[in-house]
């Protein structure tokens, strides 16, 4: 059966001063583009995967040099749609010690917010393809696109494809009940849910009460609710705790609706947090389709994100081999 | 009487590749603020000149970035509406000899081009100002700030100012008819046009016959037929050639309605091309206020849209004195 | 009453090597401009205070660079004398790990180092001001600016301004002893006294006996007797403790001559420590200006320079409520 | 039919000192990935061509890199074969004035030199494309390439593929005897000649008077005759003239075996010299894909090339817009 | 008694991303030139020694530039021989946290490696010396430069020279049975061995079973047996614990072949792992040329590879006063 | 007989903003170690000449990195005083097209500056050396140096030196009339005068009328007085006309007291216009040394300055044959 994982989303370009400069001291930006699902299927080819990426992007050397940074990473961009007026921005302000990292969005009003569910024909786009993974901005970004995203998945499910779906709420974008509400029309069409700790909370009300922070598994009652609400073939939660702008602790769980596994938990000294939970999924979905057991799915999904907050960028520019070693080893000897 | 300047318009985000690069090269920008009215604020308070600039910038890091560039530059940033979502951008690529310079705008729904005529109290903007600039970019910018220009300039001849004008003719902001139009009724209020060659042609179909160009004085009739039209006292037009992308001439005319004084024409080794007309005007604003003849002021304004050319960046960071010198000698000696 | 607070002292060019490269490896400096009280001007203006500076720099272009590099922040830099030879240098090499920062100054000859005291009319300068700052540099540069201060601090009580000063001994400047009896002479003066640990023992012979580094109430009686000595209203000090060059822990307390209040200790991971009691002194005016309570100051003061020493360069480049924020949370959390 | 086109060649690593720096001033080089037939690639991507690339690059981060480089422009990468163990590298210095650039080589022991002729299955290699383009490069690197060469060339003649080749004659590779034997086998199966003026003399001693260095048409029986001797059904001669390391002219003539087309001669002030003759090639390979007539060929190749020397890099990033925008006005105008 | 200091082997170009970029990402490289034995050169020359590098470099500007940066650091560079054809690289990308650091090596027909035994006159190279340092590096380039590596011990035991030989076992470039076989052949010309813990096993079979990481007192009879087996009059053993790619520990310990005296353990946050052994044994030369005591060898040692981890590039750039005030305090306080 | 040089004279730091970024907008400055006499010796160090530098400079890390800039291009820096405070420094701001350059000193106190008469032993300073250079700037530096200057000469002649001075008349460091007054009193001791055009007029009132500014040999009766006046053997005039600050003509007269060699003229697009007088000076001096003819030896400097405005930096990072090269051909051919 085919490799082929097609995923669903916005590509932006990030504006990031460099190292730790402030947005009132930069007087340059580090450009990469990045988003949420391009960042899927950037690990996923990274991975040796047949990764599509859908959007659409202006017919201009900006939205050029957004395709180019995909083809760079081996996505597939020919399904990407052109047109319209405009990139979408997001400035990136890197965090340090007691200061938070900054983002500000200036993403409204782009090719890809202003497209029509009509341009999206999934009977093509899903030729060939035999996962879809979709995340919760898609759909916050409007009408059009929330109704889009429900077309793509209730596609993918007739023509056969295993769907993820990363929660992924931001509360920037929209609120939190239209969101629950909007998100539980998605999700039955949905067979692995993906969500950091406490997103369950906020949208659907399954609440936790935690003793500590690293109480994982008092979770597992919300992750079961979840899949049993919904359906779920498997949930995976990803559990984040902030110690500084600099150290993260980052672990996950997998659930199959009865049963857990846990990763290991890591404590990582960070280069880039941007893209920690796209990394995640792309690890849990490059795990299934290579036949992982859950355990092995979710030590993989974990290391790979732990990976890739050490690498600068949206982008997880690690290879399954690199992951691989992570999860056996957590060792970081260099290698001459 | 005070020497009080007030110009009106849109300050962006300039994104533009380091040296030569291609906007699909690029994997950093350099940023700078600017826009054409900010840009002669910023050059008339290198000359001493105590510059306002009425605007209106969004209340997050990236607009008060824009409103320290001001301030490092001495322009007072008192009257700066905040509110609104974004700061307009627009994205430069330098061009090299044959490889024309390119521009790409992102600059609808910001907060300046959103903003309401209501919100600009002119009586109150212009307490203390002598002169009042503005160009025809703001009035392209919609109806609301076409209407806010109109009011402005209104308000600006009933409290005495000098009203001086860049007509700035912007194709992708509007096309040549409706331009014609709106700026036909700004123009009656305004004591002093500046204007490139040719867009008398473009916006009011006053046609010169050149034998070549650099047969400056064709344009005469042209020139004397603008003042007659709106009444102006004078009439300024930039004279520039595009021997290529790192060369350029640039030389000006001056006329009273009646007679013209011609500038020294400069061949330029071009540093940054953005700005040129903006150091013209405030070259002229400065000479007039400093009391400088027609030759003198056209001189000034030449050699200070001369040296633009030469600075990095929007806006002209040179002193009244450096310009003078350039006037007196045309020389580069260095000085030690 | 008005917010206006005036500091006094020098502003130096100070030249970096990038990141973690040494003097010897050096090729290139990055240049910022700043000073112990020119900091606390800057970092008064972010919090929307009206903070003027007053110096003495040359009038070419690198004092005008230092002038400007000060409007961007919004500093009055109007009372800022020009004339003279040069800008004082310090050149700084981040230290790592176990290595030490390192200083070299060369800041002999300045325009402010050579400037007299019958240039500064504080009668003028203290206009509309409310408090004035100083600290324990300024007088170290020479006797006519030991007896400016003194001149400073004398018409600052006379015209009712309150008067802070932070002692700042520099022993590359001037020997204990003579800061001793110079800052015995100033201090009468002064409302509220700033001061790092130890310099109480330095100066005035005042010790405590410490059981370890962070038994900090064993201060509370040399700082009462400072108190008393001085009849400070009220008295801080703030307590480093170098872990490394990559790690400070921070806190500081303030005393009102009988009572005591204490900051939470920070922890923190260190991206410029240059400014750190600058940054305190400005939170703890900014407190004080805004009524706060003494707990409430010195917290927001702690945190404060917490923040500082997480940002780049010498200033405390954030707001109010970025510290306000900090103080409540103590979270880093991306925000999006 | 279709317009997919391959080329056989080494990829190169490209290290130059930033700017005008000099071998001994760097400590930092720029890397792109370059080499003549890559860069032909590249350019006729840009163009909208499907364009395949055969090479081979060692299977680790460096070769990975090269491969990347080209898919960000559209490259088909699929036919490199990895194994080996390096990439060749090249040092470009870049000159200024009456400085000349310098190139020192590195390349021995390239995963590509090292290749064997029975690696490159070119039945397979040729499946579906219609053009074969190598240079004098590749057989210059050994018996091995060369014999690869000329299976390729005797395969893609066989299989109907048009077959061009840039002779393209390196001193530092091989001597002229051996090069004009071994191109002498290779070109009977060439149906388009593109070299260097003087190359035809060098390597087959068909001497040409020059009166002077633009005299042109003196060249004209020197290319009939390499038609003649091999058969070609054009021949382009490209006429570089350096007049500085910072400005050379251009121009370049097309000649059916009989009767000649000459391009317009543009003067250039550099950005970067490399890929000036690999740039024109693509564009006769575009031109002549497109079914332009001889002259709009020569005119558009020409075109091409001036504009690659105004961009920085090995390779053409310009669009077949952009070229014939030159093509049709020679103006650099900036669009706003 | 002189203390001139003699090293023999390669000095590469060091080709490594910014910051932490990985290969895959950059397009720039920063460029050093290092080698293990180099390195040993640099550091005994800021701590005032005269030393000496004997090795073989292209007669090209990218060999000179290696032979500058020697001369910058006050190596004597005349006796390295020019000639042969390129500069051996090595690239390395930084590691952050999880992710290791990685190298690939592109030194395969250096200079250097292609040289010959016969090169060297061992007689004239070491004229004037006392001390003659290896590694084993130089051995594993090849027969020729393990011949060599032989004449040159023996050359040094017959003159009267200390002979110092760090183990430096690297997989990459032989196998550890013919490392060990080699090896053997050279240690009994060896008065002081310097080694990574475990590299004994590797090569000699000497096991030692660890209860912990830090359990060095384990080490001690294995570093007996390789002072008795090869008749060292001593041995020093490095002990780093990889934490994280950020965090190292690094302590030592040195025999005399009866007794132990160790240093203590440093916690060290990495600014550049490479040249941590060579550094150690610079410090170890040094201080045995000083005169120091075992116990004070070894501390001094250890400090200087504590610094050199803080220290960007392959080169310990520091002095032997700041090597003290680390072993003194440990302390990392500013200096104003 | 020895080929050894000495030189004598201030080396500083120059601090210059990147590109063509102005004082006011850099913040950051490349910085590198240069001034004349410095200059002279780094370039015949190119030239494979035992080159030394006789200066004082600090005993801190600024003044070290100055030492180990010169022994990085093989400057002896063995003669070098250390002590004193300060590097003395001058900040350089590149012009552009007409924007001149524009050099702001801040050299007073350096250590050079404030060194005595009695530190400089020339006796041993010049042994084993055949040249003397020096310049006349030194001497400006105060009534210490200019003594220093004059004992140097005397003592080089003594000892049978070559004795050449570089006029280098610089308003900013001291009057025409003791300059003039100082100068001739050093010349008697002079050998070989070097000067540029005019500074014979300003020094010693010996004036040429020019019809137009290429008419050098106008400048011969000047040449010829200066010979006889103070009895050189030669005299050097450079012959430098600024068209703009991107472009100078630069071309050489040598008078041997009554015949004149002329150097071709070369119109350089420049790269940095620092050191073109010194580099001459360095070429006049190899050309003798080598014992080129008078007119070879005019071409050889005028070649070497030619090619020192095409290198980045104060020094010319050039070889004799590359000089030669030039001297030959003209050419700027890449080579590959």
């Amino acid at each position: 059966m085919s490799n082929r994982v097609v995923t669903f989303g916005e590509i932006m370009l990030r504006l990031a001063p460099e190292g730790y400069y402030r947005f009132l001291q930069a007087d340059s930006f580090g450009a990469v583009y990045g988003g949420g699902e391009a960042n899927v299927a950037v690990s996923l080819a990274q991975f040796g995967i047949d990764a599509a990426f859908v959007s659409k992007l202006p017919d201009h050397d900006i939205g050029q040099a957004a395709v180019n940074s995909l083809r760079r990473w081996g996505v597939d961009t020919s399904c990407i749609l052109r047109g319209g007026d405009r990139v979408g921005i997001y400035y990136l302000e890197r965090g340090a010690s007691q200061r938070p990292s900054k983002v500000i969005y200036d993403r409204a009003g782009s090719s890809f917010a202003m497209s029509k569910r009509t341009e999206y024909d999934w009977e093509k786009l899903f030729a060939g393809a035999s996962w879809f993974h979709l995340t919760g901005i898609t759909p916050a970004l409007g009408e059009e696109l929330s109704a889009a995203s429900l077309e793509a998945v209730k596609a993918a499910k007739r023509l056969g494809l295993t769907v993820s779906c990363d929660i992924n709420y931001r509360s920037k974008l929209w609120d939190k009940e239209t969101a629950g509400r909007v998100m539980s029309e998605l999700l039955p069409y949905v067979d692995i849910y993906i969500g950091g700790r406490g997103q369950e909370d906020e949208l659907f009300g399954i609440h936790t009460e935690l003793r500590s922070e690293d109480d994982y598994s008092a979770y597992e009652p919300a992750v079961k609710e979840l899949c049993r609400r919904f359906g779920f073939k498997q949930a995976a939660m990803t559990l984040r705790t902030t110690v500084s702008s600099n150290v993260n602790k980052w672990a996950a769980l997998l659930c199959d609706g009865s049963s857990f596994s846990y990763s290991r938990e890591y404590e990582i000294d960070i280069v880039d947090r941007v893209g920690g939970g796209d990394s995640f999924a792309a690890g849990l979905i490059y795990a299934s389709l290579s036949g992982m057991s859950r355990q092995d799915t979710v030590d993989f999904a974990a290391a790979a994100s732990c990976l890739k907050l050490t690498v600068e960028g949206d982008q997880n520019v690690v290879t399954a081999d690199e992951v691989m070693q992570l999860v056996k080893s957590g060792s970081a000897q260099i290698k001459r």
